[in-house]
């Protein structure tokens, strides 16, 4: 089988010009002007963006979470995912307190067999360290492939590890070739917030959000910062939404360290206003919450400073049912929105028409940096000789409108209802195979692959 | 024409991989596996790495300097430099104080006329700023394709000007989509030092180096951070030396500001012990000096944080005879030194051989990013369809030596002599023709062409 | 002669408690409780603090500037100033470049001579340093009791040093025990700016503000703070306005340094929006200008951190007719503002009576500072056994109204024309000496002194 | 009963003059030249300073740890402080997780009742905050007089609170008028670099300073800062060491924050050098550890900056046979040192009469702030009409040395053996008594009294 694909704007993270892609089996095998091979299919992207699939490194499917559970799972999830032109998400495996490793990661292995449509792969949230764990961390990154290791500094008593587990994580992850990735808040502050809040019967979504101020996570990312540096450990901040945990990661520089940072695409385009709407509100409930248009700011410029690495999603749709569990109490609203389908489209959108952003920054924070950080590279990430055919046709100028009733997402409301958008996913081709086009879809479900992962390079 | 170059390790700034690169004419035209073409030329790169022709942004040719002139001509220096795999260099015109900007240029285009081997550009060197030379300034970017405008705030009376005209060259280059980058150091500070350390009767060449403390050139980036984010015009620092300079542009990022930043492969390996040998501290009188290893610590950081993004030279090369000028009074040494041709394999050799940065953020400081940021890109800095065939082929393994016995730069030392260097330029093509193979000459004197540039980008 | 003011609330920088003070000839002799002594007067003070009398470190009297004077000479200034218990003044001898410090000198002797009310002393302002002046200022020092030098960062071509000139100055004041201080704005942008805006015909006041934005103060600052960092000189800011430049300080207070820094009682009450008000904007036409609220919130957290070390005036009154010499140009509107008289009483009022400073930071900022600094305490600044009795008896609680109609100095306008103050002045002796008694003056013209100043101490 | 001080060195935190003072019953009368009282005790002071009695806001005096108790009690431990020109001192209460304030008030009334040579009073150290806790903060502020809260970083389990409690008890002390005091280090981190270093047979009191590195300090100092700076609460950071910390607090200054900062004698003159000295090191084993000499130059800059407000001592001796009980782990070393009684001498010796800081200084830190920032100025910490006649007069040229043969601290070896000082308390007079003279104790057993306490003031 192979695929032709002519007369592309061409993108990667470094690359930009009009040509050809010649797709063989399930790799790309040339990449010219006029290029000349027999394919079994010739795809014509004239006027097209040809780039990367996108790779989502922050997304909850099928996740439990207060007795119900995220309402994509791998099969509408990663499906979802293809229809914006991600090709491939990375999830969160949650150990429980008390439990194994392995054990949490046949759980996940069980939700996500024959089930998904794109690829994937797994962080795995250490939420109990100790000897045993330490060796489970060892065989995960040399047996499994899985070399990201995710920690919260939040969710006490569920899934928060304290700084001395972290620091001794860090110790056996940096020996190991791994990278720590956090959560960033300071969950003993917000929990405080939140049971004075709701004391005081302040119990609207608009108290989620004044529950987890700026200073919690700016805290806490200087904190994570002073460990990392201390460790010398990879270290990689998840969904940062604001300026002060942004000059943390800057002043940080000035010891020579280097911080991973991503942000979510809703982090840079919405804002806390959003939580004035009464329960509408509960829509945007996640952690950390929306911030503030400075925060936009700081984040897009970082961006454009190398220092904000990677857009991702932090996707963890609940239907609206499940939302209305904290109708009277806005600690009980399920965390997380919907945005797996959205995230190129909208950074396309957003940052490149609008000007933020260039074309090959574009491809670096929505594919190729996760795939260096996370020890992909270069068989995600790229368009290049060898990889792995993930690759999106993008009509660069087709309007639409986001909506609940067009979406691919399994959740009854969309987060975004309404916003009309620059630039629209065409055709989807993973490892070789057109997967959509033109929203009809040609694979069948369970086509997506586990990836192992490899070492993250802080030189990469 | 036409060339294919088979089988080599394939390195861009996003890519990495095995694969044949296709030249047709001066372009490339196709990069794949096993690719079929018939080409004029065969040649195997089996074990060899093929990246983009280095691009040094810092050079002086033929510079009138106390005198006297570096001792590398457009065609000694071009041909040096082609030698190491650095297929363009940007040289600077002088605008002389009172004169115009269009003689400044006619003197450089004679100088540089039917000479040059490798490709070339200039920046133009503002050292008087006024109405007239404003709309000099307006005609440069518009009708010479010279888009990137030096200033210096040192040596008083022959180049510097004052803060005012800083801001106003500023606006007028901001307007009109170019890039004002700087020699940045306080040299009212210097010129006091200096005069200082002469009435003292402290004239050896490590006075040079005590007359430019860190702090003259940490101020000085600071103060340049500080009217580029005033103005709101890209800026850009030429051959930043230390961490205190660094950090003033570290600071700088919490205003979500961006500073483009330049050291030279100097100031990464080498330091101030050197200007304690007497007179033959001669060798390495440049300005700014070298520094301490802690600085080197620093600007290897920034390369990897993204804060520092090109590595030139500085190349002004003197005879030993020059340098004796200075014999008595470090005050009268020509500045300079010779690098140009050393460049790209000692900053393979000492920086991705030693494991202090990848192949892609290789190809990034010593190509593309100066292609992007001085206008050039995708026609330079990449190997990409319908880019500029300028191609190194390069031994990743072969350990060599650097001496003045070997060295094709016009000067009769070495300022390396004896370093152990290991990677070596095989072959160079240059708009698809191979200029140097194995030590050989295959082009002539005057293939060399001016490039002219576009916009910088700061979304780049 | 003596004295005995009974049952006042005396406050110094470090007391604040009841009792008598008793002055015996021109200092204090005694503080106690029920004091016994039999004096020429007895002063009840119930109810009224007794505090040191006020030092304003910087005004300028009988001042030439464009061809003009200030409308306040040494009788009226340091009148108007005892009204308002300020018992002493520093102003400031400006050195004509090209001539000589003593004949600056002398001509300031001159308009002094014989005319002052309350003690004065001078600063030295060098604007044009040299081998000649170097000398003058060891003489100064040693010989004249002049120990601080003021230098302006702006103004060039007037009193403009350049940064070469200043280390040079600072390396022979630091070797000689005395004090640098600045006028840290970046006069070259400045005066770019004014350039602009006349020539595009924007000449209101308001012009004048934005001709001095803010970075152009903090740029200057911070650079003043590294010059004095280099040459371990003591240093000093004076008129500082902003967040940004207060910031440069306390960011240089990493480094384990400290400058001093002055600030005016204008910049801590008013702000820019008076700009605003057409011509009439020029009664605050001064340099710097007035800033912003946040620039208000930061100087009065700076005094409480021990950072901001006092407060002066710059007072430099000039009549309304003087002021309409810039009615069509905001560049020629004399620069300066009337406040001599009332810098204690709004301190007091906004200050203390606002619960913004105690008792013992408004004398600390007000006096003492001012005589540790500039070489004078423990004579001045203080209420201590020996010093000079330059005594306040202010009552806390009485409520009056600034005017033209009912202030003291030789302005036909007030710039705080009905500003509600909180606290007055109701006697002030001084060496001894009741020279004011509730609006009365009790002393001659002439009876004011020099003082002969000594080094600073930076661990005062 | 009355007292005559005549012709002294007369040192408050502002004056600095020679005088007499004159002691009626309890407080300070008058102070003058020459006073001429009847006193029942005149005290020639010729030569000699006087300044007021020193305050240690920082003991801990019979205070349970580890199974053992510090070797100075209530008894001891005051009366050392008084030979040595400590005339009150603050202990600190310790809740017992799980019980009640109260109980532990009564637990350290019983140590403290009728033993006391010295004034004292309590800090209370919140080990367990929770809603009962909160109504006895209340309680402790308004009817017992302890207005400070110590909380505790680190010591999980035994004494440590988390962020989420740190908060809520500071929205409590602010609205209340009081001050929340912290042990700043992360004990989290600690703790596993101590099991660590025991798990790997690292067992002599170096490896007690390997545990606690600078970092865990400076995070834990950033993390109580942003935490004031949200709840707007006094906040105090005690026995501070190092220079990260410093920085964190300096860095907080942007904000127009105000940390108040102790440090104690033994962090500005000894270092961690000491540590090297095998189990002997066991003396200086307390938490922090030592530090560098660059972190003695930083505090010793804070001081002068006005940053680091208050010298104490951390005073918490064990006996060597104590001491040896962690013989073979360095965890099982009892923490603490003993200087009770050195800290006026050595600050003196090493502060003053080497030039560091200035005699006003001096009485600041040793003396004045701690009385305003604890709420009990101007009773305390001044030489002021109506304050406590607490009043050292001290030799400023008296050269003595520093041994376990002539201390009076109950502890059986000097952690200062063969220092040398310059300066010597010689009579201490604490509420209008001789409490010591020339080494002779004139008071009994039972004269210190406990002070109650007022609210601190920021703007102190």
């Amino acid at each position: 089988m192979s695929i032709l694909i002519k007369n592309g704007h061409i993108v990667t993270a470094a690359e930009n010009f009009i040509g050809d892609v010649y797709i063989e089996a399930d790799q790309i095998a040339a990449i010219g002007k006029n290029l000349s091979y027999q394919a079994d299919q010739v795809i014509d992207a004239t006027g097209k963006l040809i780039f990367p699939g996108g790779i989502d490194p922050h997304v909850h499917l099928d996740m439990p979470f207060m007795g119900t559970s995220s309402s994509d799972d791998y099969s509408t999830g990663t499906l979802a995912a293809l229809h914006g032109g991600t090709t491939m998400v990375i999830d969160f495996i949650l150990q429980t307190q008390g439990d194994t490793l392995h054990n949490a990661l046949h759980t996940w292995q069980g939700k996500s067999a024959g089930k998904a449509y794109g690829d994937y792969s797994y962080h795995m949230a250490v939420t109990d360290f100790n000897e045993n764990t330490r060796q489970e961390v060892i065989q995960m990154i040399h047996e499994e492939g899985i070399t990201s290791f995710k920690t919260f500094m939040a969710y006490k008593g569920a899934l928060m590890i304290d700084d001395g587990q972290m620091v001794d994580l860090m110790q056996t992850v940096r020996d190991n070739g791994g990278l720590v990735t956090v959560h960033a808040t300071n969950g003993d502050m917000i929990d405080k917030l939140i049971a004075k809040h709701r004391a005081e019967g302040k119990l609207s979504p608009l108290y989620h959000y004044l529950s987890q101020p700026e200073i919690t996570e700016s805290e806490a990312s200087a904190r994570f910062s002073d460990m990392t540096f201390y460790t010398d450990c990879p270290g990689y901040i998840v969904h940062m939404t604001c300026e002060g945990a942004l000059n943390a990661v800057r002043e940080a520089t000035k010891r020579n360290q280097r911080v991973f940072v991503e942000t979510c695409i809703q982090y840079l385009i919405l804002d806390a206003s959003l939580y004035e709407k009464d329960f509408d509100g509960a829509k945007w409930v996640m952690s950390p919450p929306l911030r503030e248009k400075k925060d936009q700011a700081s984040l897009w410029a970082g961006i454009n400073q190398g220092l904000v690495n990677v857009v991702g999603t932090d996707h963890c749709p609940f239907m609206w049912e499940q939302k209305l569990m904290g109708k009277d109490d806005f600690s009980k609203i399920p965390n997380g929105h919907p945005a797996i389908e959205h995230r190129m489209e909208l950074l396309y959108s957003e940052g490149v028409d609008k000007g933020k952003i260039s074309l090959n920054k574009f491809v670096e924070v929505s594919s190729t940096n996760a795939a260096k950080i996370f020890g992909m590279y270069p068989k995600k990430g790229t368009l290049a000789i060898g990889s792995d055919a993930d690759i999106v046709i993008f009509d660069p100028n087709k309007k639409h409108t986001l909506s609940v009733d067009t979406h691919h997402m399994n959740v009854d409301y969309s987060a975004y209802e309404g916003w009309e958008v620059t630039g629209k996913t065409e055709t989807v081709i993973l490892r070789g195979k057109v997967a959509i086009d033109k929203g009809e879809v040609h694979i069948e479900k369970g086509y997506g692959q586990f990836v192992k992962r490899g070492a993250t390079s802080v030189t990469a």
